[in-house]
């Protein structure tokens, strides 16, 4: 059960408010095991909301799932050699099993091109077997030192996405493409603006030739990476050898990438949407859309309350994934701010009075106070919650571009970026070398967030750290 | 693409017959690391039909899944004796995280009781916050010796429900209940009959008080265990501290749960329905519910033929899981004979003359060769369809139920058992004692699949081994 006590604001103390959002909204909660978290039923069901949305999205441009092992030896690790350099700090290593000291340490995967690598040149044989496009849902462990529940613990859930190609450019096509799923998933489902971009080099996945990512901007303007797609060019297909005979008969090597999107857009919703009050989950993935709130002062009013509670259920019931607070303990007042804190989009309010007047009051998480709070009649009741779901969908994105437009800045020189940066994203001309990015991140604690594939006819200019002439901007901000 | 050569019979080589066609039609394949699989795109659909099937189940039931996490630390094992003798020598270990020794290991989880009673501990507080009933679906480690491919592997995928009541009496009839909604999903969704019985004390989940499960007779007569379902007792409530506030304001210990069905339900699909041809696959959850095959020997009648398939495909895609086998490089009848090892309940055929006349030619899967096959006009298909489904389904399911009766014997006498139990299952009476239960293992390799919770009025017996008063009777069998 929520305690009464307020949340800690978000200016008061940003880090404070958004762990409290979580456990006391039963999102998730601590693991006994360090930096490991339990994602609780409600977590669980807005994540499998997440899923519903990206599977669709996986399987209308032919992709089918797939499940590969959780254990990979440790040997495959080092086959990719930038890939087993990046990712053996963080490895999680299992050296018994069944009461014996294991003849090869198998790691727990903290992704698995290399197994997948391993499959992939077993199964493909010819060119009429390509592309093959598969993803997994799974959870992967990677040893990270600090921890933030769903922004980075040691286990986390994720889906990766593993396609073989005959060509560069199949495999750079569906690597944009995927990344236009998680673009288009984002800005509709989870109403989170996002910037579609390139990696620079220093940023990049592990073993990838390029990365990409969708990098959204939190509600204390921060930067967070809400999904990325790799194209791996050949080293994993070298590394493990995926060969195809091509049509004129020849050893071909393939063309492989990688995508993933995790358990952090959960993060990303609550920093994005949420307020002092609370979550505020957009209607698509909110796993209770409307909360139908029974109210009676008179233990005489009651039947006459429940019935019509029920009729309204039922009328929504099979288009609205709604729940009816039956608590008996719970005044109304409290279930109110209990939803509230929770983010659920509508509260449907049904008291005596309204079942006289053959109307409910419906009350809009996204608008505060009495402003939110409209007389519907239930006849017609489903189609307003329609609309209103629809509205408060608009209206979190619009917030959020709005927001993230306003955090946005256009520094003109290297000390206005130095300004800018404490305060919001800069976005900037850079010359492409790692030693601006490195200065610009010692000095700042900004990193290079992406290379935007729209640059907005900007043109050339000049980097603004060295001056140098530079063909490319990007977005410069602390981040998750 | 799969070869032409035919698969091995289940007479001349059941276990070679059951790992080619697990192979062959792509349900699975061996991982790099020993006893461990990968599930391929279509055995992973099939996974996933079962999930849906289930998981529509559980929250019918009024559960809800949470995630739970992968690395539990290796004191939680022991605090329940019994649980921890049980799983210590199956127990992959971390010994190793972020390039450094871990002070405590962390075991894989084999099953998960122990983490979430410790999480249950936390959250529950009083008689309101029960009954707690969680699901999770994810996989466990299992450090097995011998391994095959979906029965047993180190690592395997399946749910596990965790509840927690306030009484005996509601956790004795959740186990009950979830046992019933494990039979209702084999006999309806998986046409597997099954018998619902309780395990003897040695057969026992370690930890329960009493297990429960659903026991299958596969093709070649051996029996599986295909879901299991226990009641923990206070056992793991005492060893985590799970105690809530009772009414009286008086602090009691919870009765716990737990339940499970993992991926061998689709071992058991492939060996209680598979045929010399390959799978066959019950239509409630067969990936593909319907292949259709485009026929055509002249080019010129190419586009005619395709005009058709996608007429009817689009006739029955929004109903039904159809594909459009449309391989260019393989000819109709390699292709039918594709389909049919891959289990497809129906083949729809359109050729040049089906065309003419306004039908189709529709085969069934169940019923071979031309008494299978049938014109269906191309007007009315989808009703067509839908009953050829559903006929497949209750004749899958009466050949298995027929196969099984046929296959179950009731000795007079302990000689007579062990004749049987080499030709199928014997039912017999056993007064209980460990002795008598132990003697029929070595002698016969047979075990106590269970003690049928339906007794048919049998009344009171003679144990079959040492003939003292019985009071109720099993089924033995050797067993996977």
């Amino acid at each position: 059960m929520a305690d009464e006590k307020k949340l800690t604001s978000r200016e008061e103390d940003y880090s404070a408010w958004y762990n409290e959002v979580i456990l006391r909204t039963e999102l998730a909660d601590y693991a006994p095991v360090r930096g490991c978290m339990v994602v609780r039923p409600y977590g669980t069901a807005l994540w499998e909301s997440i899923q519903a949305g990206l599977d669709r999205r996986f399987k209308e441009t032919g992709h089918q799932n797939a499940m590969f092992p959780l254990l990979i030896p440790e040997s495959f690790m080092h086959r990719e050699k930038e890939h087993g350099e990046g990712f053996s700090p963080e490895l999680a290593v299992v050296t018994i099993g069944g009461g014996k000291q294991l003849e090869e340490p198998l790691v727990i995967r903290p992704t698995s091109e290399t197994v997948i690598g391993h499959m992939y040149s077993k199964w493909i044989r010819s060119y009429r077997d390509l592309p093959v496009l598969i993803n997994q849902w799974c959870s992967v462990v990677r040893w990270e030192l600090r921890t933030r529940l769903f922004l980075r613990t040691l286990e986390f859930y994720w889906q990766e996405g593993h396609t073989a190609h005959a060509t560069f450019e199949e495999a750079q096509e569906e690597t944009l493409r995927m990344l236009g799923v998680y673009a288009d998933f984002a800005v509709r489902d989870a109403a989170i603006p996002v910037i579609k971009g390139r990696k620079s080099r220093t940023e990049k996945f592990a073993g990838a030739d390029n990365s990409y990512s969708i990098e959204a901007m939190m509600g204390d303007t921060k930067a967070l990476q809400a999904g990325t797609s790799h194209i791996l060019g050949q080293r994993f297909a070298k590394a493990f050898e995926i060969r195809f005979l091509d049509p004129n008969n020849e050893l071909q090597y393939c063309w492989t990438t990688s995508w993933g999107v995790s358990s952090r857009m959960i993060g990303a919703i609550i920093m994005v949407h949420g307020d002092d009050q609370g979550l505020r989950l957009p209607p698509v993935l909110a796993p209770i859309q409307a909360v139908i709130v029974p109210i009676w002062r008179h233990e005489e009013q009651r039947a006459l309350v429940l019935e019509a509670v029920e009729r309204v259920r039922a009328q929504l019931a099979g288009s609205f994934r709604v729940k009816v607070d039956t608590r008996e303990e719970l005044t109304p007042g409290f279930k109110f701010n209990d939803w509230e804190m929770r983010g659920v989009p509508l509260r449907i309010e049904i008291g005596p009075k309204d079942v006289e007047s053959g109307s409910v009051v419906v009350a809009r998480r996204d608008v505060p106070g009495r402003a939110g709070k409209q007389p519907v009649p239930m006849a017609g009741l489903a189609a307003a919650v329609a609309d209103m779901l629809q509205a408060i969908q608009a209206s979190l994105l619009a917030a959020g571009i709005a927001f993230r437009d306003a955090n946005i800045h256009t520094p003109a020189d290297y000390d206005e970026l130095k300004q800018v940066i404490e305060i919001g994203w800069a976005r900037a001309f850079w010359c492409g070398d790692d030693a601006c990015e490195a200065r610009i991140k010692d000095e700042t604690k900004a990193t290079n967030r992406c290379i935007p594939l729209d640059q907005e006819g900007r043109g050339p200019g000049r980097c603004i750290v060295c001056g140098q002439p530079a063909q490319e901007w990007s977005y410069w901000a602390k981040a998750y």
